[in-house]
């Protein structure tokens, strides 16, 4: 693998699944792979899980791992070409990128959407001058428009425990109080879109996706609807696509609750976290044994790991 | 060892004393025993030996460690149970704990009082919420009530420095213009209690320990009395326990100057630190042969040495 | 090597360059000298550059770094001796050089100048107090008033693009609208005086150097004739060290442009970055063939290592 910024990049999705799989099994079966080698992972944005299971992953590779928050460890980088830098970014992105690749054999980039602008989101800059100017495989810590690592550790946990060969997954949009990216969801979508699930997405009315993320996936504004005989509940919220970057209703009655996971098919919640407990979902069903948020994101460390391994083999 | 939290977790203190000192002789002994483990240091708060020693304790011990800012490289996280969580915390410690559990062999957690709420606070709550759901031991690197790492290297100094087999230690009170947790006063009373010891504790009137740490150990309002004829002075500041976080005064006469070591039997000046110099304790007591700040510093890494051993073997 | 804080610690210049491209030819060769030995990196001031090249250059040859961000990860340090430290620096340098000199082998310390007080800032304080009190060798990371890790990466640069034995620099004046340190241009003088170079510097009225740096130099505030049949353009802004600072032009005619480079000797531009586009330097200049500064960024990895190496031998 040369980079893995989207799905576009993966060749063989049930082998990276398998070598993540394999990873999980068997930790530390590829510890010299990294020896000598370095990661570094570049946050322009907090992160948690990401931060750490990559980070565990590579050094289960053995890899050497140097973490940088940008405009807090150093400062801000500009991303515009032919700009005229008299603002209150002190670096382009052309010189920090490549210097990073100079240092760095791989680059794991964090960089979310700024909500404001969706061309320009939706355009992946942060993305594509990373991997313009670095030199050296970039890979995607969660984009503008794109959550690959969550989306891998996602196909792994269903893999694991989908109950049927073809299991019906519904992603449902969970109300927030504060506008959230795509990202996570544009994601899972892209990846659903290719797996062998009977996949639904349920949404109210103006949350609809961008077309090149949804594909043909079905679609309902009806929530019961597409629970029922479920046997994934993928919850996520994101802000408007249409009315981009907007809140436009935090209707609680898209929670979902232990009453509403009644209708699955003793249906499995899932989430990337973090989750608002009591807000997007109730405690009733985290605290439940539907619930596998927790697996799911243990699972992170395996698709970090998977993707380091691929993209190692082929340096 | 399970966990590191207070002084009840350990067995043998002469023990744990003992291989910290043993650490010290020969710091890369156990090296073999964090081969591909992994620690997780997670700071609620700011932290300068305890991040150091701690993490340089760990790499003696071939672990690797990976260093979290709460709040900074990630997100503040929720303490509270069955909140609705629709304020500035994004992720609640249930999933965060249990998932930093999945990455990480070992947690180390700050996470001082807040001084708001004294049930609160000594309820213990953050150390609680890890030890209940991260599912792998945890270390406290110092918590709202306690700071254990910090007196086992005081127990470890005290044993280097002793004159006589059973020495006098006097914790005096320091002044100080701002609220400080009482953690540190309350663990040095906790093991001194439990040393063979002369334990004399003076502070001014409303400056009362909680009873469960102060324990049995004699209590003066008069330094100069408690300072005639003892072996080590360990000077702090902490905030009222009774009128819960409050600086009821900042006495200069309480301050550590050359005056009153003379009052002592030669006696070695301790301070966890940070110590704000001629506000605290005089330059000319901290630069006289009588301090042993640095060494005392110096044996966090093998206190942190000793706890990481202790439990690394019981995992 | 005992310290590495200005050229007068180093005792040959040639052998601690050819030493930094012996590192690039072959990084891992000297992998056992830092064996079970740490290198502590602490930052004052954001960095990019000098974050990830000390920590790739020291992870080369094996060491275990730990890296802490003044006033973020820790608390703000006290510089004076002698203060009543009631202001808002909670610890003495006394005390946190001392600490972090028993925790760590060697220490990197990045501590900007002030620009509010010449004499204070020429002092070198920060960097003298840890030389004073941490009882290991100190790297500068980039102190008040020099960068000899770039220095030396700029030197390994010259020597690999030099047309001829003995090639023109010329150091030159950028326009900038921020008050920026003179550090990068006296330490690129302090060198450049020791080579076999035909140096010249060149300014505006008003930015002169402080003569120990400048030396004997040539100096002219006209640019053109300095760029004439030049081989290296040095380019960097700097406030005024006369009128201590202080922004005297923002003048745009300084800034190098393609035009400009056609005055030198088809002459490579340098420039220890970040650099602002279109403002000190044009995207044409940067984007060209003629640009050399990622070259010169990559080989502060082998410039850290060349010293890292120097002081580990003398360990």
């Amino acid at each position: 693998m040369t980079n893995f910024i989207s799905l576009a990049d993966v060749a063989d999705i049930d082998a990276l699944i398998q070598s993540g799989r394999d990873a999980k099994a068997n930790p530390f079966a590829d510890q010299h792979l990294g020896h000598n080698k370095t990661i570094g992972l570049i946050f322009f944005n907090s992160s948690l899980r990401t931060r750490l299971s990559t980070q565990k992953a590579a050094q289960n590779l053995g890899l050497n791992v140097m973490v940088m928050n940008v405009g807090q460890d150093s400062w801000g980088l500009e991303m515009e070409d032919g700009t005229i830098m008299n603002g209150d970014k002190a670096e382009h992105v052309k010189e920090a990128a490549a210097v990073m690749g100079r240092y760095c054999n791989i680059l794991g980039i964090r960089a979310f959407a700024g909500l404001q602008d969706r061309d320009k989101d939706y355009s992946e800059q942060v993305m594509n001058q990373f991997k313009k100017y670095a030199a050296v495989p970039i890979i995607n810590l969660e984009s503008a428009t794109r959550h690959p690592l969550q989306s891998l550790a996602d196909c792994i946990t269903i893999e694991e425990f989908k109950p049927v060969p073809r299991p019906k997954v519904v992603l449902t949009w969970l109300p927030h109080f504060k506008p959230l990216p795509q990202a996570v969801a544009n994601s899972f979508c892209e990846w659903m879109n290719q797996r062998d699930v009977d996949f639904v997405v349920t949404h109210p009315e103006g949350y609809d996706l961008a077309p090149e993320f949804v594909g043909n996936a079905r679609v309902t504004h009806n929530q019961d609807e597409a629970f029922d005989g479920a046997d994934f509940i993928y919850g996520k919220n994101w802000s408007s696509y249409i009315r981009y970057g907007k809140v436009l209703t935090q209707d609680s009655s898209w929670m979902v609750t232990g009453e509403k996971m009644k209708l699955t098919n003793n249906g499995k919640f899932m989430h990337c976290l973090p989750v608002r407990r009591n807000v997007k979902v109730s405690d009733e069903v985290l605290d439940s044994p539907q619930s596998i948020v927790i697996e799911q994101a243990a699972n992170r460390e395996w698709s970090a790991q998977a993707v380091l391994k691929a993209i190692l083999n082929n340096l």
